[in-house]
């Protein structure tokens, strides 16, 4: 349900948003979220355009936060790079026909709700949900010790 | 966020489900729901395979649902055609870190919740949704003058 681009993009937002504040290149958010050069590349100037996330330029320049992580939602993530399509007209419909048929409003409430609970969740708030933080995602390196716990 | 091809199972499970058994052709459905022929054979095939339509062949046959509409669900539709790929690993994760990270986790919760919806929603459960039926999606023809109430 997910595209690959909204994955990347809320990869690069969660580690950003663990190294509060200091810069880092695109090739270190390439390597630490295991997302290809190239497609990180479109993935960051699509959150810079958006205004997520800012760049400078210069020897300790790098890609941060350009929010505070407790306003940036999940939403304006996917909203940025891949944005939830919802349905405002029936496919089906002829011409002036404005109302949703029952199968089309019932897809578009479940759009509705995806879009309420990713708008109410945000970067800090996944990483308050805290336990084992997927080691790739963050800046800190989680000891692997924790992993005796994990669950089947 | 969701397929065409989840978008035209569900426009053929509707239209059959609107005429309470009465077999109808690939043709007829293809024109009724104005999904490419060819494509909506590969679609019925899958709705066969998953047992949600029956096909019957001879000069009355046709495509019929396989069980009741009030026992089809959305969600039976989608797994048929397009399954819902609940996040069950962390695309990041060591190998044996068995356990969701925060943010995967969260993902894989509006997922659950978007299964959750479309389990609880049968096509029976959207046609008694009733209002304007979407014209092509039903074997009853609505009256165009109900077209003035229509929102903008």
């Amino acid at each position: 349900m997910f595209s690959q681009t909204v994955e990347y993009a809320l990869r690069a937002l969660m580690y950003l948003a663990s190294l509060d504040g200091t810069p880092v290149t695109s090739e270190r958010i390439a390597a630490q979220t295991r997302v290809p050069p190239g497609y990180l590349s479109k993935v960051m100037r699509d959150l810079v355009l958006a205004g997520l996330v800012a760049s400078f330029r210069g020897p300790n320049g790098g890609f941060v936060l350009a929010r505070r992580a407790d306003q940036i939602t999940v939403l304006d993530a996917v909203n940025a790079v891949d944005p939830i399509r919802r349905i405002l007209k029936c496919p089906l419909s002829d011409p002036g026909h404005a109302n949703l048929c029952p199968l089309h409003r019932s897809l578009d409430d479940a759009l509705a709700h995806l879009e309420e609970t990713f708008r109410a969740t945000t970067l800090a708030g996944v990483l308050e949900r805290g336990g084992q933080g997927c080691r790739g995602l963050t800046g800190q390196q989680k000891q692997p010790e924790n992993d005796t716990h994990d669950a089947a």
